[in-house]
């Protein structure tokens, strides 16, 4: 068995997004002038194997704190669905 | 009334991804040998002001294939959720 890691890594509410605003305005020069607002963030599909869910969500929450995320200044969430043997 | 889209940009299954092989390796190298794969995408969220959910679906597809993904290499897909007008 193993595990597929669905995570979301976002920018703080409260920490500017200079890449979402350069989008925003992007997107404003295209025509699409009813935008107010973007944030860009990461997603990211993390492959485990094993088959014990309570390990893999422990060691993914590991990994975001030691590697994917930057927690000074992002957060993280992330769903762990179950994959069959074969895949 | 708006409208707040959750975009999801992933590279396409057959696209190498050698930002994801790197993140690997460095989870490998930081003990999480039983990591397998990593794919990293983008997820972003855009706030969009009207109140007609289909004319919003529209502008986020448009948004997308003009912008925001590139359909070559990169999936897209999203969810839209209307939003108090207060937001």
């Amino acid at each position: 068995m193993a595990f597929l890691a669905r995570i979301y890594v976002t920018p703080r509410a409260d920490v500017l997004d200079p890449q979402g605003n350069a989008v925003a305005h992007g997107l404003h020069s295209l025509g699409f002038g009813e935008v107010t607002e973007v944030r860009i963030g990461r997603y990211l599909e993390v492959r485990i194997g094993g088959s014990d869910r309570a390990a893999a969500t422990e060691q993914v929450t590991a990994m975001c704190e030691r590697l994917l995320a930057n927690t000074v200044v992002e957060d993280f969430r992330f769903e762990l669905d179950a994959l069959a043997s074969d895949r």
